[in-house]
């Protein structure tokens, strides 16, 4: 550390070094703010924050009363935030377009039911449409919608407003599954998407609930230039 | 709701409907646990337990004095545990096996150096390595180690322990960045993976830095039958 007034990452980093080289032993306490703060030659606060992004890191973790101790396990988390797809294109500074492909009344396949758990048939809508980032294909969207859930989705024609949209504003949901996995393009995906058959994509798939109920279920295909990424 | 003592899931699923319905309206006010305690018929800690369901889906925000509110903008984040890998293929209940393929000090190619922000050449280890899931493949590592962070790692062999678990021990970082995509195996990566050149596969990429410095950048490859799931 140098002799001047020490910012909160330089601080932040020393600590880091001191758990890294076992100075610092996992599940022990370390210092308190104020003896670090006159150890490092800086203000209390300063010393606060590093602290705090240590522990947002997961390196430390702090209690109120009983102070600061090196973690004995560090969990880590990755936390993707759920855009919308305009958000997300529109992030990226490209030009958001949106085609709907069909929309349709129909039943969901075996495969589909399975998915949802489904054991009869129920009425739901299929919609296909297309999400365009600067003119090309960003993210194929095959969606299926319960119309016992979501009634209204009958008076949607989705036209303008994507499902995906109409979805959050219409039908709050209180349970999720995510999946995300790579798959060769089938021949549907290739046509729409501009790809060749059988060339890797990037596959998102959710499910939503309303308490037991399934709201729909989407699967959202990316080329293989997709990227999803997340910072700690 | 029926006459007989509502469940907690009863309770939360009719207040999303409310929500989803715009009965209750974006940002408004809901009543009191009390008021809804008394019409639902249910202990006020029952009401509780199921407002805590819909703030953790993001469906209401509760401050402590000022109520609850139907959220305006739910917010929506999925989150991945990051796991070692020993761990994520243990949890599916496989036998994990792991074998080094190679460990060799090299200076990283110009593609790596550029994802880490190196410009001079540094030491670096080069770690290949394969995580078996009940003796199939179920991830290729190939891995960076910067040897002027964490000098230590000059004395790891990565015989028995995988980088990826000497890391987790010996080198804590500050922050990651985490990166999902598809790709087409390379020819190692299918030679490596018992997999032809060119079929899909699920690449995680990550990178961890101490402070400023860069750590490790980690390319972990898994066959297209692999799939990261989360639930919120």
């Amino acid at each position: 550390m140098s002799g001047t007034r020490s910012s909160f990452r330089a601080i932040r980093d020393e600590m880091a070094r001191r758990i890294a080289e076992r100075l610092w032993l996992p599940g022990a306490l370390i210092p308190g703010e104020e003896v670090l703060a006159r150890e490092f030659g800086a203000a209390r606060a300063t010393v606060n924050r590093a602290l705090q992004e240590l522990a947002r890191a997961g390196l430390v973790e702090r209690r109120r009363r009983a102070g600061t101790r090196v973690a004995l396990h560090p969990v880590r988390e990755a936390r993707f935030v759920i855009p919308l797809v305009r958000q997300e294109i529109e992030a990226r500074g490209a030009e958001y377009q949106y085609r709907l492909l069909s929309r349709e009344e129909a039943s969901p396949p075996e495969v589909v039911r399975a998915r949802l758990g489904l054991d009869v048939t129920a009425p739901f809508f299929h919609v296909r449409c297309l999400h365009l980032a600067d003119r090309l294909p960003y993210q194929f969207e095959d969606r299926w919608i319960s119309l016992d859930v979501v009634p209204a989705a009958r008076r949607a024609d989705f036209e303008d407003v994507s499902p995906n949209e109409w979805l959050v504003e219409h039908a709050p949901f209180t349970d999720a599954e995510f999946t995300f996995r790579a798959a060769a393009a089938s021949a549907e995906e290739a046509a729409v998407m501009q790809l060749r058959e059988g060339e890797p994509v990037f596959v998102g798939e959710r499910i939503t609930w309303l308490g037991e109920r399934p709201i729909t279920l989407v699967r959202m295909v990316h080329p293989s230039s997709h990227r999803m990424v997340t910072r700690l």
